[in-house]
């Protein structure tokens, strides 16, 4: 058994910018060298969150429609009315979602659907530099 | 340390069937012989989630109506538009509620509130075979 | 490799007291003398949740403002009907947030951004007493 720290550097293009990063978190896996166990997928911020979707144009549009009616962009936040940077329906749909993700591998690989790819979300209302991190434990 | 995988096989009877699988998941874990760790509920499939909830009929029909309202069936998804399958809103309620969940276990049993089981939730508008995996982790 | 357990007891004010336990499971990490691997907190329970926020009084107020329109107080739940305890909303938005969450740690220290803090959300209607596991996994 032994812990495997990677790591995935994205460029984001601002909000709502969905990245596939199955093939990232594939090659932390593969890299490690382990067959067996589990990745940590975790974004350090909170303004970004993880989950699985079919990857495909339809639903990249289809995910943030549904999280502007769970926090819409055009409502009053006490978090902008304090902080001013306008993305208080960012960090609520951030807490939401959740900043971590949790897949177990075998023979070395994610164990995904056909048609499901591990995403990060970008929900901040700008571009940014995000490092996640792949902790990976197993044998 | 070690890690074992575990596998719990459903048929599901389609759009917002909710199936407890506690007792497959503490068998998994009975079975690893491992006595402390966690063990990781993962779905293969970007229409299916797991969480916990308090197993009775009435929430088993108030969770699908509170999904209903951050992605309702009668509206337009650009996942159906391009693929005909009329699932769009379920891809969307999968993402949200997410395909993995993490348990902690101790002297081989589940930690668990008493009114608190883990639930496979089906969002697919249709029956379907579930195959999912338990990935535990421990001592 | 080895497995430690730590527990963060709390007592909550009451619906939607949302308590920051970063530095609970920080000291829960630290004392487990572990250097690298992932702390999974759990809250054995369906009224409460995890997940994590910047820890500002702003978004303690918008947070639950988006769980009320996912899931509102005032309205018809089956659950209230048969168990007559006013809490239907509070298991809905327990299931949707989740009641686990895994952070990685590298030096002993967890993995975190600066402004994001790891928050215990009371969802019942009354206060209550909660003991939330750490279940620390690493080397």
């Amino acid at each position: 058994m032994a812990v495997v720290t990677g790591r995935v550097s994205l460029k984001t293009k601002g909000e709502s910018d969905i990245i596939d990063v199955t093939d990232n978190v594939g090659e932390a896996v593969k890299n490690s060298r382990l067959r067996r166990g589990i990745a940590t997928i975790f974004v350090p911020g909170s303004t970004g969150a993880l989950t699985t979707i079919e990857y495909e144009p339809g639903l990249l549009h289809d995910l943030p429609t549904a999280l502007e009616r769970v926090a819409p962009r055009e409502t009053s936040y006490e978090h902008d009315k304090r902080w001013h940077d306008g993305n208080g329906h960012s960090h609520v749909r951030a807490s939401i979602l959740g900043p971590s993700l949790t897949v177990p591998f075998e023979d070395g690989k994610l164990i995904l659907g056909t048609w499901q790819q591990i995403i990060f979300i970008e929900l901040d209302v700008r571009a940014r530099t995000r490092d996640l991190v792949v902790q990976i434990i197993g044998e």
